[in-house]
């Protein structure tokens, strides 16, 4: 299975430095007291107290990204580039098709989409036109997308951001603004085949990435609304009592059960039936007990999400992951729209992190069956079943991110292969020349911006930059019809003949 | 230089006529009168008429894309990944790092920054808290950047969306949600060095793209500044009459005259000066002509900028990129942030195309040098020099696009290398099993999610998608241990052991 290169060997670079630091905030303000000059204002949280006035007098004004969001840095950004090429080359290897939608959608598409969550959504102010909002996931765009253009069937993958207005636990790593990449399969099919694939890419993925050793935990909101109708929790509670058992993973039972009862109003009883359901976890064998359970086995929905589950670990085994999956009765997942089988895969502590942290075990990847969400958007209702998957890739930057602190080792922001340098002055006009060959030639080089720049800092340079080759240019090579070549690792140098380097340096760069 | 495999060959697809349908705009809503049932109403701009109600009475809601914004079809985004990759690595190969900014920013970052554009800026509505815009352009962002982080000295490059409410012309392929690809140097350098390599990279990237013979029209702002002062245009005025200017390439002279003259208020004579120099273009020998101008040599700005224009020739010539420079003394670029040079590309229509639209040149990628901007962020005013380009990506893609309807051929949206199918019922488990040994050998493969397909149905799939290559399992296999390997195009089959199925279908790829 294709691994993250990144995570091996050599190449973990001390990130974190940079990461940790909370998103710089610098003041571009100053307090313009007359005779005294400036006096820089430096704080955490910016007030915004007037506007900037360019190339005039400046007011207070905190520059800094909004909120709950930051910049990426080029290190980042190299980190995020190649954990983004494993998952889509995995989505890829799926057959899914690429698609992308705007980053808002009319307000009216995200309404009572997200359960109690469509407090966080981004509005757009009203400039005159249509009521807009800043997309919340990946998934209500595409059952729009789908419902729109009619489509049936689909197997897609989708790299974007979404943004939520969530209160700032940066500290956290949760951020406003966050990348998501999500894998779905819309379309009717006989059961369970899609939903097994959906588990199969998230192990190539978590395993591709050698996060650790990770879980699954699978449920069906099908046991689950059974679950609440054999406890005797009132219909109309579903929704909401779903919405707690949610929080088991962040929240004791205790202070779960305490939510459902002195806050929505659940009689003690009900929920200590609950509760004796969902502790209960375990492989195939759990399902073929839960089939036998008393109130369970009365309940038709349950029933329907056991036979699906007992079926999905049939697949899921020959698949080779069936001991990486979980069926866990306490997984309930947060959205509105999810109506079947619903995953999260966690991963799981070593014994001195389950010591320090025993709740936060770390959800990576999710998903769920979602079979009435195109039809919401579908005049005639016409229902177009969906199975899906989204992959935690801001939690898993940041575990990365960490390792490579661990690491320590710098890591290259550029691919700079070739730099083009000279010892002496006024051989700007051939190194100009020369690195115009290298780029039509495909050659990634980089000379230094100066007319004449000293020697030794063009070495530094690419030592600085990892650069692997230097190209040098003088008076004794222009003579001689030569350029030398210099490997900055072993510092050896030799000179070949002007019309044959565009060849060396390409057989040299693939033989590295 | 790397050039874009696509627009080669027989890989051009037809993607016109989903390209041309206007986005697409279903009625998700009808009117429920009482006894008749559904009224569907199809219109082609949407007024939201009420809230959508999911599971109940629906209202009249058009299901659509906001104004101004689309979907992209798998097709598209097809097409936009191989001219992104050849984008992207032509700025890698120029030692650019990447760099992520968010997509909204405080209101005030934005503000006096696009002149009489900045109507056009999305502000998001004030939830409490900061206020924040959409992102216009990718520019503003880095120079935010570059003085919240004190860095003196970048080249990066930055892919991403960008937001600007313009009319909607949509059918001129203007979108309200559209993609930019920039390339920027900051820092104090050698004079003219980046700037040429700006233009050296914006000619890579349009030769690699083969879109045709192009033209890249070279200014600099000091010596429009300079002609404004010598022709007798007040100072209070050169910011707007430079305005007007930009308008050259869409508008003819004696409408920009026009517009000078009535609704700017400038005296006739002066636009009259103005534009004896506007219809000036030609190479270095202009340079050099300017020079010589009576008015023109008086100023100490235009004199300024003709030493810098000289010089970039000197540069561009050995790059080797001289004839596709052309000094144009019309070239005005609408931003206000530009301070020296600025370049703008333009496509070289066919004679055939002169003729029907002679002023709608068609600019694919432009830039220039802005010195001040970083200082507008910086408390002490602290300038970061700077100089860069923006690639007309979506210009390009529609182009693109365009030739490959011209081409009339399909262009896969997946990269699946390998069906598994079976011509006999009760085989899922085996296809199962032999599809996860694939994926698990990085293989990309697909079947059929049914239990028992027609082994027709799964060929047909196979041509339909262009899989190369389909793998049978069936009864007579299982008994004999092999596997049989089916070349689509061929229609060839032959059995192979089980055991070496994977080591040949590699040998196989790696050979196609």
């Amino acid at each position: 299975m294709p691994q993250l290169g990144l995570l091996h060997g050599r190449a973990w670079a001390s990130l974190l430095g940079k990461l940790l630091r909370p998103p710089g905030a610098v003041c571009i303000g100053a307090v313009h007291s007359h005779s005294q000059g400036q006096r820089s204002m430096w704080v955490a949280e910016a007030v915004l107290v007037s506007q900037l006035k360019p190339h005039q007098e400046k007011s207070n004004f905190i520059i800094k990204t909004p909120k709950g969001t930051r910049d990426l840095t080029p290190q980042q950004m190299v980190v995020r580039e190649k954990i983004l090429d494993l998952v889509v080359s995995c989505f890829k290897r799926h057959g899914a098709k690429g698609l992308d939608t705007p980053a808002f959608e009319l307000k009216e598409v995200l309404t009572e989409k997200y359960g109690e969550d469509s407090g966080l959504i981004y509005d757009l102010q009203d400039q005159g036109g249509e009521l807009l909002s800043l997309r919340y996931d990946l998934t209500v765009p595409f059952a729009r997308y789908l419902a729109m253009n009619k489509v049936k069937k689909m197997k897609r993958y989708h790299v974007g951001k979404v943004w939520r207005r969530e209160s700032p636990t940066v500290v956290q790593g949760r951020y406003r603004e966050f990348c998501q990449c999500d894998f779905d399969i819309a379309g009717q099919f006989d059961p369970m085949i899609p939903d097994a694939e959906c588990l199969k890419i998230m192990c190539e993925i978590l395993s591709g990435l050698q996060l650790g050793d990770f879980l699954i935990k699978v449920n069906d909101r099908r046991i689950l609304d059974g679950m609440f109708a054999v406890c005797g929790v009132p219909e109309s509670k579903f929704h909401t009592i779903c919405s707690s058992i949610d929080k088991l993973g962040k929240m004791s039972w205790k202070d779960v059960r305490h939510e459902m009862v002195a806050k929505k109003g659940l009689a003690p009883e009900v929920a200590d039936r609950i509760g004796d359901y969902v502790q209960c976890h375990g492989g195939v064998s759990l399902v073929e007990q839960m089939f036998q359970d008393p109130r369970l086995s009365q309940n038709k929905q349950a029933l329907e999400g056991l036979g699906d589950l007992k079926l999905l670990f049939e697949y899921v085994t020959l698949f080779g992951i069936a001991e990486k999956i979980s069926f866990d009765l306490s997984l309930a997942r947060g959205l509105d729209y999810y109506t079947g089988v619903v995953y999260e895969a966690v991963l799981l502590p070593t014994p001195a992190q389950a010591e320090e942290e025993p709740l936060n075990v770390g959800s990576v990847a999710a998903g769920g069956r979602y079979d009435g969400l195109v039809g919401m958007f579908d005049p005639k209702g016409h229902k177009v079943p969906c199975v899906g998957l989204s992959i935690g890739v801001e939690r898993i930057f940041s575990i990365v991110e960490q390792k490579m602190k661990t690491f320590g080792e710098k890591i290259r922001t550029t691919e700079t292969q070739v730099f083009v340098a000279s010892p002496q002055k006024n051989f700007l006009q051939e190194r100009l020349k020369l690195i115009a060959e290298l780029w039509d030639a495909g050659i990634k080089a980089e000379l230094l911006y100066k007319n004449n720049p000293k020697l030794l800092t063009q070495l530094h340079y690419c030592e600085n930059m990892g650069i692997p080759l230097v190209v040098i240019v003088g008076e004794q090579e222009l003579k001689e019809g030569v350029i030398k070549l210099r490997s900055v690792a072993s510092r050896e140098e030799v000179a070949i003949k002007r019309e044959n380097l565009v060849a060396e340096i390409q057989k040299r760069l693939s033989e590295s």
